[in-house]
């Protein structure tokens, strides 16, 4: 096989699948995957038991893909842009419950007007768009909406900055109570809103009572990542994903080791650089999955990767031939896969497609 | 048409093109452009007046999908990993003129054992792989390689890093002297060598002298970007590649406009961070193409965009409904459009396909 490629792990993804199912299901809730990570039918069946599921989708091209293989609940989590409302129709008209997500009358008119079903988004954090907890913009929408209100929604995005157990346990609980309170507001006004939708990767693990959330979502601990690792959501043994790579060269006066894998195998994501452990684009670890110690990937241009060993490091420079295979652990298991068309699998000539694109 | 989408300006590839052309023969030498930023058939039939010639890859996918339409002098200009040649050789024995670059002696014995013709990497300024000017590795790898030999090559990637004509014009005529220095060691070593190859986007535009240059490479121009602007090597009014968006939200309390095309329409890359003008991840433009002062896409989560105005702005907020569409100029064209797997054409209904993948 070609280097660079992507190479999944599907035991680890099925571990990591069970931890969060179980964990969601002890708490009384339900959990509606965001397959904008895999954006893979395949791995998120795995997430069913081979079956399919409510899910969360990042675009109309994922929605109709899914849609396409049985999966018919799908929640439509990035705001609404009116000209998409075509599209949200036509899979409405073929069986699938589209919900879409707004937080401006402007969208809910548009919304309304299209008869699609909503939920409005509600900001917890400061951290991107939403509707503001007891502003009076949540029951105006809401009037516009009418029979189309299905509920509220809110995303813990500062949950990413944080790196205590207190500091994520507490984003979780703010996050359920934001989007509890707004769902009991509305009632309070006379609309159901039956629907409370929470989540975040770190929120969903750290949440402690989901009393009132009828569904959490979480998209990256299928695979995780380094960024992940480093808030301590999962352990590095957890991660699913890693970039097959090959030694193309050596430049011992600088320390370094090239590669067939730059950012157009890791993508530009260097989310552990805001962390207090930075690991460059990447760890990098053996063909068969070994660590190799403080062995990082420190540059990339467009098809080189560069490795080096940590600043400090004690560590022995290993010997890595022309022609070695290695595998790079990334920063951001999202990023990195949007690169790629397609997973290989651990122990597998079976190759999974992905769903990219618009 | 859905957004976000990559839009590319025809009009401004080909002026982009017959200014370095005219540039590069007004000096004696050949343009080999890289295909790697556009990665697409038809964009280089552009450069060759709707014909095809030289081309520099960077994957063996791009070698095989231009072959297959054509193109039949190709360099392969990622140092060579000894499990592709099988490949390499493929398409040599379909006709295919593919030559392959390596900086050791290891790669050499596998590239002389399949008898594949290949350049030899050396290296003008520390920014990557290749063999240093004068070490003895060159006339190893030389012997090495006999027959097989075809030249030199150097890429002068400090030049990203160059922002007055005299250190750019300074940056190419080092990068000429150390490939004709190194070509004419190994003819004084009675090695013919015939093939010197330079180039970087910058390098190929400030050149003023190319005396025993055989071709110049670069890949950037086509489009150009942000990067290439704040270097010098363009005016805004060059760039040929946009990203269409949609605006999606507001939010007045932080001063945001929140849009649908995120990093994965955009891509991570923040090359004018270390610019003296940091453009954040792009400016943006109305649709028809005007630009608004002092609008930047200043963050992104995977589908989400916030554009605000670049600090200390006096310009006017402008006013910019839900379902307006707009366009983000990129800082790294050729990371941007790996984002995508077309282009939508300025003006027209036309789609050119992307060569994605390895």
């Amino acid at each position: 096989m070609t280097t660079p490629h992507l190479l999944l792990d599907r035991a680890k993804v099925e571990r990591n699948a069970d931890r969060l199912r179980t964990h969601v299901a002890s708490l009384g809730s339900t959990l509606r995957p965001h397959v904008k990570t895999s954006k893979s039918v395949d791995v998120t069946r795995l997430l069913f038991d081979g079956g399919t599921g409510p899910i969360t989708v990042s675009t109309l091209r994922e929605a109709e893909a899914f849609a396409a293989n049985g999966f018919t609940d799908v929640l439509y989590a990035v705001g609404i842009d009116p000209h998409k409302l075509d599209r949200v129709l036509a899979l409405r008209r073929a069986g699938v419950d589209l919900v879409v997500l707004l937080d401006s009358v402007a969208q809910a008119r548009a919304v309304a007007e299209a008869g699609v079903p909503a939920l409005v988004e509600v900001d917890c954090d400061g951290h991107r768009g939403g509707v503001t907890p007891g502003a009076p913009e949540v029951l105006e929408i809401a009037a516009v909406l009418g029979e189309h209100l299905r509920g509220v929604l809110t995303h813990a995005g500062e949950s990413y900055f944080c790196y205590t157990e207190p500091e994520l346990v507490a984003a979780a609980e703010h996050e359920r109570t934001t989007a509890v309170g707004v769902a009991e507001d509305l009632r309070a006004a006379g609309f159901p809103a039956p629907v409370v939708s929470v989540g975040s990767t770190p929120t969903a693990h750290f949440a402690r009572d989901l009393t009132g959330v009828t569904e959490v979502r979480a998209g990256n601990f299928v695979f995780f990542d380094l960024v992940m690792a480093g808030i301590g959501v999962c352990t590095v043994d957890d991660l699913a994903l890693s970039v097959v790579t090959t030694v193309i060269g050596h430049r011992p006066d600088k320390g370094w080791i090239l590669t067939d894998a730059g950012w157009m195998a890791t993508s530009r994501d260097r989310g552990t650089a805001a962390q207090p452990t930075d690991q460059g684009y990447g760890l990098v670890m053996t063909e068969d999955g070994t660590l190799i110690p403080d062995l990082l990937m420190t540059g990339a241009s467009q098809e080189h990767g560069v490795l080096s060993l940590r600043d400090g490091s004690t560590a022995p420079f290993p010997d890595l031939p022309v022609g070695t295979r290695l595998r790079v652990l990334p920063n951001h298991a999202c990023a990195t896969a949007a690169q790629h068309d397609h997973y290989d699998l651990v122990d597998s000539s079976t190759a999974w497609p992905r769903v990219n694109g618009w």
